[in-house]
């Protein structure tokens, strides 16, 4: 075991990457900013009770705890900024009852890596609305979420739809109890349709709720999957406005290629309705997602209609924009005194101006110019 | 116990500071950028014996552990990032025989708070430079710390000046073994002049370790002190080398306001030589500190000179300069389709636009201008 060696999963960032990565974020605050989302930083630790809102099993294996020193209680470092920014929308902004429209970018540890290829300490970027139901909102956040893409370099990906809401209504019609339908969620979530089939049949439910369940796997593809679904399921208010919404949602974005599953329900525990992420060709995984979910800042004093994104920013950044190195000034330590002005100028201006304590040597790198007295003057020669 | 409470010394940053913050540290970064400074990212959490390269009581009481599930070996969440960037010197960035400058800007976590009036997530901003024992090195990095805390609207800071091999050439002089030179420091460190006269005449030292010890808490106060110390210190080597450099640093910054305190050794473990730090009138301790840590990388495959600095962010956050707020242009949610090209033509433009989904409520805070449908045109009128 080598003093150097990081945990597995786990990672430095090196200069270039860095810069990329720095750059990256800023121009995404930058973006969110304009579009009137507010940065908040909530902290990296907090009680584990706060940061899990609800029995959700995969987000409290993520999460590491440790005892806090100062009061016994057990303390949790976050796994997912998103109950942090519902807390922030619940409890300290409460004095505003009108919306609230929040972004962040902060690191999270994840006790276990999602995948083969993830980190245990994404970077998660993310904007949320708070305080309005409309499919307007999750529109703005697609949108939002999009443009956030194209900054990475990620260039019209596919826009996957869905909406737990389907599914819920469904459960509850047929008199699914909370366990059967975690159940039931969780064979969905597998995709595993002969289970899910196997399951319904077993529970001896009347036929259409049968029908229902088994159908939701096979809906999926293109816009028509929407005109099919109100064939095939059960009229029920709550599928009715779900399918209208998805409709909606495809109108807005017609201009890009939709892919619609409705039985994509891999969602966080606190999702309620409409569902999106955005996928790309070159990705295993969805780069993006969102969703609503509507009533998460309940467990901090204030429900309220809610959706959002979020991104780990540290997993694209092979797609980030090359920032250009900046090409430096060397100077002589020798002559960097009676420089002091020239230098500061040139930095002022943006320039990189290093000082070279060993001349003799030529080991600074990264330098094309050299700044030099000549002809009475200081002057930038090529190197 | 409310859902929405904080563990004590952890805080959310909410939007106006958040932004201030953000905006600080890119200009941060910026301005360690044109001074040649890479960029790294060191993970928030490690083996706990890549943090700890020392024996360091202080660090190691701050760190907080946990048991990795992966390798069931013991984690440390970073408590300080020095370790790190000198280990990504030492071993990924081995490979540059020359000079490294590094610079860095993450949250680190304290299992308890320095201070009452400290944060257990500082956080952490600073600059290193490997490869250079000269004290050019040293005065690049005040220059540049100063110029940190410019930035951060400090002006006219008084820099502390120390040096810790003048202790360390002393306790090695006098033949002390670890134990007591360990000891002896903590009591420098207390600045418990009596205990430290106690201490040396219990052990007998010949007379001039005696009044050695016993004169260097005295030596604090303005340059002539530097005169007085070499009067009164043994005339060691290495303790005339230390004097000079605390001379040419003096002379450097003849500008600034200067107070030297030979004593003050509180510093982190891995400190060897010169010791630096900002302190302003109307701050209970210091803003900055920095120093020598020359062979911190040797831990990690590579021993060679190093000096840096770091100061926590969030400490300033009451002197960050404020960040204008964006007054916001309001667009009801009726109008926003067919405006949408004047709206993003606006959002290029750096102007904040906000839909507004009730326009009948008049929720949308923060907004000076609407955008509106007025003789055949999208204008922008004052609200």
């Amino acid at each position: 075991m080598q003093s150097w060696q990081l945990p597995e999963y786990i990672a430095d960032i090196l200069p270039s990457a860095a810069r990329q990565l720095e750059s990256a974020k800023e121009q995404l605050l930058a973006l969110y900013r304009v579009h009137g989302y507010e940065l908040v930083c909530p902290p990296l630790l907090e009680y584990s009770q706060s940061l899990l809102t609800r029995i959700d099993e995969g987000l409290s294996l993520k999460t590491i705890r440790v005892v806090d020193q100062l009061s016994g209680r057990q303390l949790g470092l976050r796994a997912d900024i998103t109950p942090q920014v519902a807390r922030i929308d619940a409890h300290l902004l409460s004095a505003n009852s009108g919306l609230n429209r929040l972004c962040y970018a902060g690191s999270v540890l994840h006790a276990r890596p999602d995948g083969f290829l993830s980190t245990r300490e994404p970077l998660q970027i993310g904007a949320e609305l708070y305080g309005h139901a409309g499919i307007d909102a999750d529109i703005e956040l697609i949108d939002l979420m999009l443009k956030s893409l194209a900054i990475v370099n990620v260039s019209a990906p596919t826009l996957s739809l869905g909406h737990i809401g389907i599914f819920y209504a469904l459960a509850e019609a047929a008199g699914l109890d909370d366990q059967q339908a975690a159940s039931l969620l969780q064979l969905m979530q597998a995709k595993d349709a002969s289970a899910v089939e196997k399951c319904v049949l077993q529970w001896q439910l009347s036929q259409q709720w049968i029908d229902a369940f088994i159908a939701l796997p096979t809906l999926y593809g293109t816009q028509e999957v929407l005109q099919t679904a109100r064939t095939i399921l059960p009229d029920l208010p709550e599928i009715s406005i779900a399918l209208q919404q998805l409709q909606q949602i495809c109108a807005a974005f017609a201009s890009n290629s939709i892919f619609i599953d409705l039985s994509e329900l891999r969602v966080d525990n606190y999702h309620t309705g409409l569902l999106f992420a955005a996928y790309s060709e070159d990705w295993p995984d969805a780069l993006a997602r969102g969703g609503r979910y509507d009533g998460l800042g309940k467990y901090f004093g204030r429900s309220r209609p809610a959706s959002g994104f979020s991104f780990d920013l540290r997993d694209l950044i092979g797609h980030l924009p090359p920032v250009e190195k900046l090409r430096g000034i060397k100077v002589s330590v020798h002559d960097a005194p009676a420089a002091k002005n020239e230098i500061e100028q040139l930095r002022s201006a943006g320039e990189c101006v290093i000082i070279d304590y060993t001349p003799e040597c030529n080991e600074v790198k990264g330098c094309d110019r050299q700044l030099v007295w000549q002809n009475q003057q200081w002057q930038l020669i090529p190197l």
